[in-house]
C-alpha cells in the first residue's frame, strides 16, 4: 500500500512535470484535532493525549500534528464518540462505556465487570483477535479504534457508611458507569451517572451515598476521603480498564500508510507509559490517603459473589438481546478462562507469595 | 537541541549556496545493525526485534534501517553487550543479567529474584527514576538501554524427580541463569550455564536434573516435557524478565534527535507488544503440555520461603560488596515495597477473586 502511494506519487509529479518529491506525498504536513473526555487535571488519562501528541509530532519532525482538546473545551466530555462519528474532530479520547447507550457492545472497549485484568486486555486486544473484533463493530459508527492505555484494577470505592453486607447495598445511590452499574442494580443500588466535578458536593449533601472513580491517585484529588472515608476493594466491575483512542473512519483510510503505522506505534507507546505511570502513581497516593483517615476495607465476600452471578445472568440478557454484544462476549469469556487458569499458577501464583513474604517478613524468620 | 540541529542544518545549506531542505539533516538515511542473544525460532522473544525493525521504518517512511540478525549470526549469544560496547554492532538485544560477571548490577535490567512483577518493573523503569539509575550505570559500559519488553512471571522450571521439600534440592545440577543461581546454589543446586540447544540431551543423559527457562510458549519448542517432566512453579527468581536494547552510547548520542524519539517511541511499543504475545501465547501451552503429561506442581512453602531469606542475605552481601548494586538496589526496594502493598489490594485481590470464581463456579451456586 505503501509502494502504491509512492508509485502514485511519483507519477503524479512526472505528469504535471515537476520534480515533486515522492516523500512529499507519504509525510505530508497534517494537523488533527483530538477531543479527550477528561479535563487537564487528571494528567493520567489526559496524559496519554499529550504523550501521543507530543510522540507524533516526535517521530514525524513536527510534520503531523495533534492538537489536543480537554473536556468541553471544543466537545462536552460524553460526546467524545458523536464528535468522532461526525467528523466533527478527527480523533477522540474517551472511555468506550460511556457509550453502551447507544449499544451494549460498547462496554467491551474499556471493560466488563469480572472481566480481564490489564495486562490480559492486552493479550486479547493485540495478540487474540479482540480488537479485529471491536473495529468490525466500531465500524457502524465510523469510528476506528486505536487502544490508549489502562488504569489497572480499579477500587471499588468510596461509601459514606461502611458495608457489611449485600443487605447495606440496598436503597444506596452510587455513581458508578458502564456495565458495572447494571450489576449494582440487580443488588438494590440505585446507579447515578454525574460528572467529576458534581460527585463531591452531592456527597456532601448526602444526595449519594457512594462513588467509584478510578483509584488512589485520581480519587485523592476529588477529596471524596473527607465525606465518605470508606475506601473498599476490589471493584469487580473495573478488574481494569482501556482508554480509547477514536478516530473517524474516513479520516483514518485517508491517512498516509506511514502515519498510521506513526499512530499505531505511538498509542501504543502511550498507553504502556499511561499503566506505568498509574503503577508508579497511585501507591504512594493511597499512603497519603490512609494517613488522611481514608478507611480501607475489602468488600464482604457475599457481594462479590452475589456480583458475580448477577454478573452472568446481565451477560446472558445482553447476549439474547444483542447479537454483536454475544459475539465479542463470547470470544472474550473463551480467551479469559484460558487465561486466568494460566495466571493462578504464574503471575496470580507470584504476586501472592511476593505479598505474603513482605507481610510476614520472611527475611527475619 | 532539535532546533539547533535544524539551524545547523540551514546554514551548512546556505553557506554551500544550495536549496538543502533542512529537513535532510533531521531525518537521514541511516542503517544500524542489531545483534540479538535470542534464535530466530523464539520468536516471541527475537519478534521484539523485528517489531522494533518494522516500526522504524515503518514510522520513517523507510529511512531508517534496523537490520536485525540472530543469535551467532555476527555475534555469539552471550557477547551482544561487549559487542555494543566496541561499537562492533550500533544496537543489541539481550538479558543484561546475562552479564553479571562484569559487575553484579547488570542484574537489575532483567529482574532479581523475589523481584518486581511485570508491571512493577515498567513502573520502576519509566515512572520512578528506574531507567535514569541503570542508564547512569550502563554509561560505564558505553551503553545506553531501552527497555525491550517483558515476559511476564516465569515458571520455576522442569525437573526430572519430583521435589518434596527444600532437601530435594542437595546437588541437585539446574541450569538457570541470572541471581536466580547465586540464590539457589545457596539452597545446595549446583548452577550450570547452557546455550538452550544444550539443553535437553544434558537432560536425557542425566547430566542436568533441572532447567528453568521461561514459560510455556517458549518451553515447549525445546520439548523438556518428556525428560523431566515434573513442572514447577512459581520462578521466584523471575517474578518477570525485562529484555535490553543496548545502544552504543556514542552512536545513540550521534543520533538526530528525531530518530532518538523514534527509537524510544518503536522500543516501548514493541515492549508492550511482546508482553501480550506471551500472556496470548502462554495460556494454550500450558493446557497443550499438561495434555502431553507435563506434572504441574507448586513449589513447596519451605523452599520459597528458605529462598526468600537466601535472597535477602545475598542482597546484603552483593550490597556490601559492590555500591553500584546498593544503589539501584535500595533503590528498587523502597519502590517494591509500597507497590506491593498496593497491588495486595488492587490487582492482586481482584486476579485472587477473579481465580477463585472460575474455579469454584460461582455462578452456578
Amino acid at each position: 500500500m505503501k509502494r502504491r502511494l509512492f508509485l502514485k506519487g511519483a507519477g503524479l509529479g512526472a505528469a504535471a512535470g515537476i520534480a515533486s518529491p515522492a516523500i512529499a506525498q507519504s509525510t505530508p504536513t497534517v494537523t488533527w484535532r483530538l477531543a479527550s473526555s477528561y479535563p487537564k487535571s487528571l494528567e493520567t488519562l489526559y496524559g496519554a493525549c499529550t504523550h501521543l501528541s507530543e510522540a507524533v509530532a516526535g517521530v514525524t519532525d513536527g510534520k503531523f500534528k495533534i492538537q489536543v482538546f480537554a473536556a468541553g473545551e471544543i466537545v462536552p466530555a460524553l460526546q467524545v464518540a458523536d464528535a468522532v462519528t461526525n467528523g466533527t474532530v478527527e480523533m477522540g479520547h474517551s472511555g468506550s462505556y460511556f457509550y453502551i447507550g447507544k449499544d451494549t457492545a460498547f462496554a467491551f472497549g474499556t471493560v466488563i465487570p469480572w472481566g480481564p485484568n490489564s495486562r490480559q486486555m492486552q493479550a486479547w486486544l493485540f495478540h487474540a483477535g479482540g480488537l479485529e473484533l471491536l473495529n468490525e463493530f466500531y465500524a457502524k459508527f465510523n469510528i476506528y479504534n486505536l487502544p490508549a492505555g489502562n488504569t489497572g484494577a480499579q477500587m471499588g470505592g468510596w461509601f459514606r457508611k461502611e458495608i457489611k453486607s449485600a443487605a447495606d447495598l440496598q436503597g444506596l445511590k452510587m455513581r458508578i458507569g458502564g456495565l458495572g452499574g447494571n450489576v449494582l442494580q440487580k443488588m438494590g443500588v440505585v446507579p447515578q451517572q454525574l460528572g467529576a466535578g458534581d460527585i463531591y458536593p452531592a456527597l456532601e449533601r448526602g444526595v449519594l451515598d457512594a462513588v467509584e472513580f478510578v483509584g488512589p491517585y485520581d480519587d485523592e484529588k476529588l477529596g471524596f476521603a473527607r465525606v465518605a472515608p470508606y475506601y473498599y476493594y476490589p471493584g469487580f466491575w473495573d478488574g481494569c480498564a482501556e482508554l480509547s483512542f477514536f478516530i473517524n473512519l474516513e479520516k483514518w483510510n485517508n491517512l498516509p500508510p506511514t502515519y498510521q503505522k506513526v499512530l499505531k506505534t505511538c498509542a501504543m507507546a502511550a498507553g504502556h507509559d499511561m499503566q506505568a505511570k498509574y503503577d508508579a502513581l497511585n501507591p504512594p497516593a493511597l499512603k497519603r490517603l490512609i494517613a488522611g483517615g481514608a478507611q480501607l476495607r475489602p468488600l464482604p465476600n457475599d457481594i462479590l459473589k452475589a456480583s458475580y452471578k448477577h454478573t452472568k445472568d446481565l451477560y446472558a440478557e445482553m447476549s439474547a438481546a444483542n447479537p454483536a454484544f454475544k459475539k465479542i462476549y463470547d470470544h472474550l469469556w473463551a480467551f479469559q478462562q484460558d487465561s486466568t487458569r494460566y495466571w493462578q499458577i504464574s503471575d496470580l501464583s507470584f504476586d501472592l507469595m511476593s505479598a505474603t513474604a513482605l507481610q510476614q517478613r520472611w527475611q527475619d524468620g
